[in-house]
């Protein structure tokens, strides 16, 4: 498939951040436009956890990208999993089910994000889904609700305790925004609603490698942060290397060397990113390198070195240090956008891109947050309310924006949750992977060895 | 388990609307209650195809069942699959994952509801997914519209068409409500999102193997109901009877006793239910009888033949001809509540259980319904109204009402959807077992026999 119409053809990869603001920027340009996407959404990935701990729908955070960008009466959608980019002949490979589909580029924007990484250690992530997708957030609402609704019925006190035991692994926004909405809800909105099980006795641990949490935030955001968790009762453990994970628990190391086990039904996982392959596939062809997580090493105007028509933006960029956040990949595919324009228009290149730090927020409870914007720092309820507002503001289309005031009005004034519901194959034919195990558990550190730990050492 | 206090202690089997109304007739009574469910929701049933077709998010109408009963303090929640009602003990068992609960009841309310029934073909339920719980919602919303998505790379003519071609199964409420919406998804939410296929070109079957479509609404609103459909342009075909059912498409026999094929991706099974096994069960350990379709015979006043501690309620019941719909099981539900408190205060019986037959009403597309309330028939705009308002009433929860009146703007005013994330398994997982299939299509009819078509003939 190529452009119909002899125009210019842009091919867009990923409809996250990156690729949406590139599709927008290049909406009713004189140019033809075809994104192919994995999912057949656009996700607002920094409000995945509130999915996972029920707040709001899936909907809420996933509007439909043709739905998006409908009035872009140049830009085509297609849903399609990228299996090859040919750099030779510019030709991009996708499928669907069984089909496959041959799209052809004159300029190349690619936006295939970051996915989870276990560090090597890809079984871990049956047992501690992770936060990037639609399916792991509601993957994790399964077994979070359904781990309490399991203690309610359990009569054995170790399984109990297990079942009511909650491990986040990763310190950064993600984890602590995660460990945050986990206590809240076993506090607040469950409070009443358990008759054998009290929901606020539920142990909630945040568990990282490194020695603070929020690293990225300084020091004194990092502090507060750690503080206010634990005001809230979660168990901050830092220093902790996670050095292997099963059915029952986690098994830990601490900075003397010694392990121990944490035992553990529900485990999140938020603890490292690894870029989409499509980085090292596109470094093979052109010569260029990928770093350690996968990023692709690009020109300072995002193009791969020796092809100026191929731009690669948001977490797949190794540049300068940026960090992988949505406003980098934001920034970056309307960048690359405007680049092709002004190309094609025969007006002078823009310069070099640079990113432009906006701040950064996360929340910790209700009515607290802690931001960082510029040199400025807050917490507090002041920084709760500018988390609120960026957010919402942030988010694509008005209708999503609505749905979502209207629920966290729901959350956060009514200690209510709207959106509990778990299929039965994310109660129980995922989580049927686990049995409830035994009450004498074995310790995991017996089968403890050094290759494990040295694979987790990243994880920070 | 048993009552820990000593008090009477009622068991309610079902969280369904029998199950629910006799918990909230029970609360705060002074009985002890457990409700046991398989779903730790309640489901609103009359709305699963908005959840389906895009409108609503399940947890507007699915509503956590132990938030709904938290001031009911006597009132206990517990996930479970009943697998044994032991009649001569007065015993309940239940399962969830390998967990073994047995509750002993004084009192027992068995509320299970009915299941889909595809008549002896269970093998067709792969392929057609039924109408009855969240999870076949959230299936039918990824093949709807991952169907749309698959036509639009699609280039063999043979399979975009059969990728356009939706058929529902019976032509009851929820089969007529099912291919309105279809229809109006088709033509004008996804009017202009698509560049490559027409959307309103999707051709919406309705097959029955009944002369009229609504039945139970009585001659002139049959005949209205299917104008109006027709108008929307769904095909009504009747008289037409399921004989297979495939990957690639449906078999149906005409009243002439030729059979043909539509070649359909998307097939939606409304056709039949089958009460709970549970009725069966009791039956056997009672000496009563269950109709075809697995219902109970029971006593006026609900209960077992010679087990006035065991209550039957909603679609489990065989009762004078009384219909399976939502009032029967709300009334059937409060009844036996009231029943047991009467007893243990001690005050005379009743009398027979009399359901109050609060009318019946479908819409058929956006502005228009059909509705029969006691002797008064009306069709149109002033249907609908009553539709909308009937049915936000009848939900359960403040906050749920707002949430969904909040989604009908969106979808009524805006023709938006906002709920149209489908996950990785519903979108290909379970329809990856459907490939594309081939140009040259076998016809289905070649496989037809006799066996099939008599397991059909129960279906209208």
């Amino acid at each position: 498939m190529s452009a119909n119409s002899g125009k210019h053809h842009v091919v867009i990869i990923g409809s996250g951040f990156g690729g949406l603001f590139a599709a927008k920027e290049l909406g009713n340009k004189d140019v033809e436009v075809t994104l192919i996407s994995k999912t057949s959404h656009h996700l607002f990935q920094p409000l995945l956890y509130q999915v996972a701990t029920g707040i709001l729908s899936e909907g809420d955070i996933a509007p439909t990208t043709r739905d998006i960008v409908q009035r872009q009466r140049n830009v085509r959608v297609i849903l399609g999993d990228v299996t090859d980019i040919d750099v030779e002949s510019r030709a991009v490979h996708s499928e669907s089910l069984n089909q496959h589909t041959v799209t052809h580029y004159d300029s190349l924007i690619v936006a295939a994000g970051a996915g989870q990484s276990y560090f090597g250690n890809n079984h871990f992530s049956r047992f501690a889904p992770g936060m990037k997708s639609i399916d792991d957030a509601l993957e994790l609402r399964g077994r979070i609700f359904g781990s309490f609704e399991l203690a309610e019925t359990s009569t054995d006190p170790d399984q109990r305790r297990r079942l009511l035991t909650f491990v986040v692994v990763g310190a950064g926004p993600t984890g602590v925004e995660m460990a945050g909405q986990i206590a809240e809800l076993a506090q607040r909105t469950l409070a009443d609603e358990f008759r054998q099980i009290d929901p606020g006795e539920a142990h909630v641990i945040l568990v990282d490698a490194a020695p603070k949490v929020l690293p990225s935030f300084g020091d004194r955001l990092s502090v507060k942060a750690q503080r206010s968790l634990e005001k809230q009762g979660v168990e901050v453990q830092l220093d902790a290397m996670v050095t292997d994970v099963d059915q029952y628990g986690i098994q830990v190391k601490d900075p003397d060397g010694s392990h121990r086990t944490i035992e553990t039904m529900t485990k999140v996982w938020a603890a490292g990113v690894a870029a989409s392959p499509l980085g090292a596939m596109l470094a093979e062809q052109t010569g260029s390198e990928v770093d350690r997580a996968g990023r692709l090493h690009v020109e300072d105007d995002l193009t791969v070195p020796g092809h100026p028509e191929i731009f690669v933006v948001g977490d797949m960029v190794n540049l300068k240090g940026y960090p992988g956040v949505a406003q980098l990949a934001i920034q970056g595919g309307r960048y690359a956008g405007r680049a092709i324009v002004r190309r094609l228009e025969g007006k002078e290149e823009q310069g070099a891109f640079r990113y432009r730090d906006k701040g950064s927020m996360a929340t910790i409870s209700k009515y607290s947050a802690v931001a960082s914007i510029g040199r400025i720092n807050f917490t507090g309820f002041l920084a709760w309310l500018a988390w609120l507002a960026v957010h919402l503001m942030a988010m694509v289309g008005f209708k999503n924006r609505i749905s979502t005031l209207l629920n966290w009005i729901i959350t956060f004034v009514g200690d209510n949750r709207n959106e509990r519901v778990s299929t039965f194959q994310q109660v129980f034919a995922r989580t049927a992977m686990q049995d409830l195990g035994p009450s004498a558990y074995p310790d995991l550190s017996d089968r403890a060895d050094d290759d494990d730990e040295e694979s987790e050492r990243n994880a920070s």
